[in-house]
């Protein structure tokens, strides 16, 4: 099947990131899909999300901190707000139902892949400006987008989680925010911005953050 | 009249700060009370207040990331929404009907006392944690807040932004924003939180944000 | 007479800010070069500049703390450490032998002028990324370069601050930090730097600090 | 053998983190005491502890920029200055004895042990305030220390390495460190620190950057 289209840097990352492919089409993806992953390790994974969403929707935040325009503004503000008021209660919803309570669920201990991650992100944007957060939070947004594209219609016992990333909603967040990374691009580094260091640097940090998503992947099948 | 009862936090901060009288019963204020405040001032302030508003979302998405707690983060978030989706298209639309577009208003130069504000908010909030971005936002907020409390039912032509800062809702804000501040006071600090040189320190960040809201009003005065 | 050479960036800049010759041919300036500032004035400038220097030294480390070589961590550190430990120390003994001591030098209230430059620059650089701390601390460090060169020779009552940064050791540091700057924007933005909307930023960036040194060069004057 | 003092804080952060002998005491510590570590798993750790110090005098450059004390800044630019201008240079003729060039130093790919300890590091420091960044820098400083004293004499293939934490000078430095620390702990919170809530988050900082260091370890074990 042809790669979902958002935007052209997700393009030129994606294809410039070794470990893509590890991460889009881990063991783990693939038991999601064949419906045959272990319920424990789901449960481990969903667990960890739940605390990963927390610190990716104070990166989300740190962006609009550092936004140059009110339009970048709006659509890192307007993705906390998803984030903390939606994503945020629905995980808590789903977990609920596996009879993982609130209070265990914000207790759970950081996994180091997990701390590992979201600490790259934030530092990343810490340290760099606009432009370094976009390249480190791009793998995990347009790269669900992309598995939820690729397992959209499976069905099986995780059709729920697939329909969430593969619908039609989350498939326009993905359009949505690879515009917003290409305008950023060129308001800052003009039209030539691919042919730049700058964006050589850009892609070792999506890079980066793809390898961290496959030790994402690897900590939920592996359960530790 | 009586003070209003934004928390404990503000309470001793306000009694602390040299320049609160100065800042909430400036003379600008005063013109706003009258209705003889001149029209090209407070339009100049306007279009300041916007740029200001800019930053202020942009603190309080810093807020966003530094926060502590999942109630610290949906306050924090809530408000940058509330800024970014509403205040700043009111303003907008305030201003339009004054003759001033959204493209001369997003060209205003930065007057000094704005950049001095700004600035030092956000690195308050950058260099410092969360306490010390609700410090030095405090000011803004609650001193809006009394100013508006004091000033409703005064009608006249400034009465649609008196009633504004004066009315129900943005005094539950307040209420609000004071029970976070005293809240995440408790969190990291315990019981005995104004007993500690950390609140001292707290009180100086406070006063200094408000001399530089006189700074602002003064500049609203001026013109310049 | 010329202007010195500090490099590609620096001449671009100094040309695109409007108040480039307000800041280094201020009258706080003229005074200082004709001998006839006032002493009151000049010491009030002293206390204000030590306060500065302790924010700036703090920019310059987090210039260390955001290099991306490590040619420009040991150049901002070492700056750093040159003020910390050499630069601060002079003006100590420089405010002994007027009666100033070092407790009455530390509890210096900051002015609105120097609070608005200091945070501003701090801003910038958590915001942004080195290059951004790098134009906004070039005014600072290459303005009083140009000012030194300039007035070098003048001799009289402010000769020995003159000398200090009209000495070649000061001059030879100018050229490094320059050479500094245009190095990091290649090293970023490739040899077309000075083409792209990035750069555009910076030099607003530059011109804002610009503007903020002659509120400074003001506050000495008045004394407020 | 008993354990070295360096501090309060230290000694009440070192009992209340649960993997601290699982880093003082790691299989690879030991192999370095008794000299049977493999030379191409020290080789590894030298190369990857590289590009740890990178990070690491990024983050206490950091530190220098969040002081609130001269005293505070003078202390951490120093360590800065230690670290870029001597210990760096002796991990380059270390290395380059063993036939690692400065190149091939520099081009390490970071392990993501390595990556997660330094992030972690960064983005407590930047997130939080001086105290923060001190909770996540203890564990290397101090344990370092620790270990190094606990070894020292051991004499062997690593006895160089050994002495130089076990000597004079790093306990000296360590002693220092400890005393920074708890200066800034009274400084902020007062004498009554380590009853405090903020005093159990800096304990848990110091835990999950000693949880990070035994990665380290077992990164430098595996080779990978």
């Amino acid at each position: 099947m042809s790669v979902p289209d958002y935007g052209r840097a997700f393009a030129l990352w994606r294809g410039a990131a070794p470990g893509w492919q590890a991460y889009t089409r881990h063991a783990f993806v693939e038991g999601l899909r064949r419906g045959d992953l272990p319920r424990a390790n789901f449960l481990h994974y969903l667990r960890q999300d739940y605390v990963f969403l927390i610190h990716f929707a104070r990166a989300w935040a740190l962006a609009a901190a550092k936004a140059d325009t009110l339009n970048e503004m709006q659509a890192a503000s307007a993705t906390v707000h998803a984030l903390v008021h939606q994503e945020m209660p629905l995980h808590l919803a789903l977990c609920a139902r596996e009879g993982i309570d609130a209070a265990a669920l914000e207790a759970t201990p950081e996994a180091p892949a997990n701390l590992a991650y979201t600490r790259y992100v934030l530092e990343a944007g810490y340290s760099g400006d606009f432009l370094d957060l976009m390249a480190a939070l791009a793998p995990c947004v347009l790269g669900y987008g992309e598995i939820g594209a690729r397992l959209a219609g499976s069905g099986g016992v995780y059709g729920e989680w697939i329909d969430t990333y593969g619908g039609a909603e989350y498939q326009a967040l993905c359009r949505d925010v690879g515009a917003l990374i290409d305008g950023a691009l060129v308001h800052r580094l003009g039209e030539g911005w691919d042919g730049l260091p700058r964006f050589t640097r850009l892609s070792q940090r999506f890079a980066t953050a793809t390898r961290l998503e496959v030790g994402f992947w690897d900590m939920g099948l592996s359960g530790a």
